[in-house]
């Protein structure tokens, strides 16, 4: 696909940070959610580079939160979570895939518990708020589903703590990884995790009114200015190095989380049922017959990928890749694929097609090293 | 919002008709259930003033199809929709509301019977796969969903009779408005509908494999040149003047099918049984607080909004402009609008905000006229 600008409209929702992200060298957007989802600013490479080295402001409001709550509230999560969170606590974070009734990914949120009885699930793109209506729905429970007013907006890279301490106070740097707390900001008490979409550190503030949205934004800022702190967002780069998988690209309704390499956050022995387990229980049982490798693309660089690309070893078709970009610290191109379970980290060279040209590609463990 | 590139990855999808699209003076795009819609070529002046003359060949693959099969497939149709379509009929397209436990908007398809047990949900831009998978779930049905690769292909406007009959052939002059046949091209069996979204006739090819896209644009292409068609897209001008609401823009799921003026295509008196009937009754019978009204809004033409327009009248809040273009036709702006109920299409005028600007607007009924 070419470089077409996004047609303004309403149901393509602006974010709380719009203004201040436009105003900050933008250069591309997605759509995420229904929302705008910055995608570069200066170069996906300088932006990479910039984000391992210093501290960067990200626009994430199109993670919306699914908030759950009501009696039923946990048993519903529990069904939707193929990862049994039965002993969930109040402050803590938890990745979890949600499959469909044949085990098929729909989603992978970060699950917060905010308490007994009521959750929010911080969601990749595509609209959980209908698939928990429905169940809930189908089954009659007591639970209250909405999409409340809750931008994050992610603070991420080696010098994030520096920011957000001078911010919120000292206490955040003992912030552990994937728990979240109450920080005092104005007067209002913010949800902050440690947690966003990067290898590199930092935290995600659950900002809970679009109104305050400039405010937030520009004393990080000012703050950031002795950072060197720029805009940024989630770095297709980064991501791929790190083996941070993206629902969409490398995950789709297609794919079961054990296909995907996710088996750690997917219960399968314990009593905790969910939906898709059966499914599940029945490919662990016969085995999977594909699944996400690394590969390193050889040649020129590639631009990231508006289509999957086909792979063949001996002729032989094995998969495509999900996501590709080039690395410039691995001086090569890097890319996902889902690939025949014949095909490992340490396989012969694969053949993947770019344009009309078959190149060369060796496999790869994710993250890459 | 500014005008930024959408950046490329598998996750917004690429139709089968991209490369021909990009190839024909697009403009911009949008996104629309997770895949690329064109939203302008020329200009959204001279495209719409082109489509109301001559003919247009559309890119609308957005609107995926939602296939319900199976044993149970009636009951969840009737479940999910609305108007009762109990005596549905194969061949028959039926235009339907679909509404959570609270009667609120959740999608506005076009629903195809295609059999008994078989149904297209040709849906507007939200996840109904996974409200309709989920409710199933819950209520165990024996129903199979998915989304099969259907992409429709519009052909609209007065001269698009002429450019499908001479593909098609001359029974397609005799389709009746809102029924579907199934037409013969290169030995394909193609789904054709006298249907679209725009007010100016016409048909939409329900493309049942991508590999075939540019061979039938190409097709109706090369017919087209001997009646000035052009690549088109649903006009934002054109739909406002005609009343077609865009759910996501004029309707969302903070409102009910009988606030957007849909009461025609609710069944609230007959044994039809749906999600969300009973708050819809209770709704009908304390009466709807807000509705959908038309207003003109004066000065210089206003651009397409990417958010919604405060509404005012004696300095009182009245509700919000929900969508909003010029209308060369129209001399004038005009705008759908959110108003409370006690505005009325006759009502004296409101005060709408324009970036810092309060202009007058009359209200008018939809559509214009």
């Amino acid at each position: 696909m070419g470089a077409f600008p996004i047609f303004a409209s309403r149901r393509i929702r602006t974010t709380p940070f719009t203004e201040r992200v436009e105003a900050s060298k933008l250069s591309s957007y997605t759509v995420y959610n229904h929302m705008l989802l910055p995608t570069s600013f200066a170069s996906l490479e300088e932006d990479c580079a910039h984000l391992k080295k210093h501290v960067q402001i990200w626009d994430v409001s199109g993670q919306r939160q699914v908030q759950i709550s009501g009696p039923d509230a946990h048993e519903l999560v529990m069904k939707l979570s193929a990862r049994d969170i039965s002993h969930a606590k109040p402050g803590k974070c938890y990745y979890a895939p949600i499959t469909d009734g044949r085990g098929m990914m729909l989603n992978d949120p970060v699950i917060l518990c905010l308490d007994k009885d009521k959750y929010w699930l911080s969601i990749a793109d595509s609209d959980i708020a209908l698939w928990a209506a429905g169940i809930a729905e189908g089954l009659q429970m007591k639970v209250d589903i909405y999409e409340p007013d809750i931008s994050p907006l992610a603070i991420q890279g080696p010098k994030s703590n520096d920011v957000m301490a001078e911010l919120f106070g000292d206490e955040i740097r003992s912030l552990k990884f994937f728990n979240f707390g109450y920080f005092n900001w104005r007067g209002h008490d913010l949800v902050i995790g440690r947690s966003g979409f990067s290898k590199q550190g930092g935290f995600e503030i659950y900002l809970h009114d679009t109104a305050l949205g400039t405010i937030l934004w520009d004393d990080l800022w000012d703050i950031g200015k002795d950072h060197e702190m720029r805009a940024g967002c989630p770095s297709i780069i980064e991501r791929i190095e790190g083996g941070l998988l993206s629902y969409g690209n490398d995950m789709t309704r297609n794919d079961t989380p054990l296909e995907c390499g996710l088996e750690n956050y997917v219960n399968l022995e314990s009593d905790h049922d969910f939906i898709g387990k059966s499914a599940l229980k029945n490919q662990a049982a016969e085995g999977i017959k594909k699944h996400l490798v690394g590969v390193k693309i050889s040649g020129s660089p590639i631009t990231p990928l508006s289509n999957t690309l086909a792979c063949r070893q001996d002729n032989r078709e094995v998969g495509k890749v999900t996501s590709g970009c080039y690395s410039p610290d691995f001086k090569s191109n890097l890319g996902i694929a889902m690939l025949d379970k014949s095909i490992s980290a340490s396989s012969e060279p694969i053949d993947i097609l770019i344009g009309d040209e078959w190149r060369k590609a060796e496999t790869a463990p994710i993250p890459f090293a």
